[in-house]
C-alpha cells in the first residue's frame, strides 16, 4: 500500500533537514513524496540552493505522514495563518505528525504539542514549553503517533525511526545500509554537553540574533491567542 | 580569505550525497558555494526533487574546493568527456580533490586516482581497483589533497574532516554543534559487516542492476582508453 508523505518546504528551509528523511522516506517501497508549499515556484534554503516543491498547501493531497522539516525560514511561519490551517488539517488525518529541528515550533504554533514530549534543535529546546511541549533532550521523540527530531542531522536517525514505524525494522535496515549510514564523526561536538566550552559559546553567540527573533515570534504568537481568546 | 568550492551537480544525482557537505561548507565563514552543470536549467536527484545549478561548467570559477558527489546518475558521466575536461580543468588547480559515495567513480574516470587510496560506496568499492586506485575500506580517506568519503551518509564526516582542513579543527566543531551532529542511528545496519546477512543479500540484490551498469560502462571506459592509446 502506497504511503504518502509530506514535506512542507518553505524558503529558509536547512536544506539538510529535510535531506535525510526525504532520502529514507523515498527509498521506502510504495513512498510517495510531497514537498508542500504556498505555490509551485522555486524556493531558496538557508544555504542558497534553490529547487521546487512539488505540489501547494491547497491542491495536495492529504498525507499518511505529516513532516515539517526547520531552518531560519520557519520563524514568520509562527506567525502564519495559510500554513498553519494546513497544518491543522493534515494532522489530524495523518498516521504520524512529524518534525525535525526546529520545525518542531511550527507544530507547537499549530496547537499540536500541548502537553506532549517533544525535541528539537538544543539551542532552542526550551522554547518548545512556550507552547506547552515537554521539551525532551533526545535525539528523537515518540509521543503516540508524534515523533520529533533534534537538531538537523537528526533527521537521519529519526527518518530511519519513522521508517521503521511504517514498514517495519528490516526495511529501515536496508535503507540504512544503502545509505551507508555508520557515522563516524571526527570530532566530539555534535552537542552542547559534549563540546569544547569555547566551541558552545561561539555557537550561542552566533545564534543570539536568531534566537531572540523566535523569541519575539513566539510573544507574538502567544498575544495573538490571549487575544483571539 | 574567501574559500570557493564547486559541488558538481547532475541529473541523478543523490541529494543526501550532497546535501551533508552542501550544508557544512555553507556554513563555514567565507565560503562560497558552486553548484555546476552543463546548464542552469534544474536538475532532478535520483529521488525527485528538482533544483537550480548556480553556473555551468564552463562559466563557473576554478575553485579551492572540487567535489563530486554520487548517485545513479553518476553512470553516464563515467563515458562523458565533456564532464572529464571539466574535472581534469579543476583539480589541478584546486587545494583539494573531493567526492562523496560514488562520486569517487568519476574522479577514476578522469584519472585522478591512479597508485592513490580512496573510497566510495560499499556496494560499488572494489570498483576503483578499475581506474588504478587502491580502494580503502574507512569513512573518510585522505591522501594528499585527495578526500574522498564513503557511502551518502559518510558525506557529512567528509564534511567536517574537509571543513576542518580548510579553516581548523575549531570551525568545524562550531559547524558540527550548529548541525547537531551528535548521531545515534536506531539500529546496527550501516555497514555490510555490521548488517544482518539478510540485510546485506537484499540490498545486494536491489542493486544488482545498477552495479551491472556501473561495470559496464567501466568497460567501456577502460576499452576507449585503450583505443585512444
Amino acid at each position: 500500500m502506497t504511503i504518502t508523505v509530506g514535506f512542507l518546504v518553505f524558503p529558509g528551509i536547512q536544506l539538510l533537514d529535510l535531506a535525510g528523511p526525504y532520502e529514507i522516506f523515498s527509498a521506502l517501497p510504495d513512498g510517495d513524496i510531497h514537498l508542500f508549499w504556498k505555490t509551485r515556484e522555486p524556493v531558496a534554503c538557508s544555504s542558497g540552493m534553490r529547487f521546487y516543491p512539488t505540489t501547494t498547501l491547497s491542491e495536495g493531497p492529504l498525507v499518511d505522514v505529516l513532516c515539517i522539516p526547520g531552518g531560519v525560514g520557519i520563524n514568520p511561519l509562527l506567525l502564519d495563518k495559510e500554513v498553519q490551517a494546513w497544518v491543522q488539517r493534515q494532522a489530524p488525518a495523518a498516521r504520524f505528525v512529524t518534525s525535525v529541528c526546529t520545525g518542531a515550533l511550527l507544530l507547537g504554533a499549530a496547537g499540536l504539542l500541548a502537553g506532549r514530549r517533544a525535541t528539537t534543535h538544543w539551542r532552542y529546546h526550551d522554547l518548545l514549553a512556550e507552547f506547552g511541549a515537554i521539551p525532551v533532550r533526545e535525539r528523537v521523540v515518540r509521543e503516540g503517533n508524534l515523533i520529533t527530531g533534534g537538531g538537523v542531522t537528526a533527521g537521519t536517525d529519526f527518518g530511519l525511526v519513522v521508517a521503521a514505524a511504517l514498514r517495519g525494522q528490516a526495511v529501515a535496515e536496508e535503507v540504512q545500509l544503502a545509505l551507508e549510514y555508520a557515522p563516524e564523526p571526527p570530532f566530539q561536538a555534535g552537542r552542547p554537553e559534549d563540546a569544547p566550552k569555547d566551541i558552545v559559546e561561539a555557537v550561542r553567540r552566533r545564534t543570539e540574533t536568531l534566537r531572540a527573533e523566535r523569541e519575539r515570534m513566539i510573544r507574538q504568537w502567544i498575544k495573538a491567542r490571549i487575544l483571539s481568546g
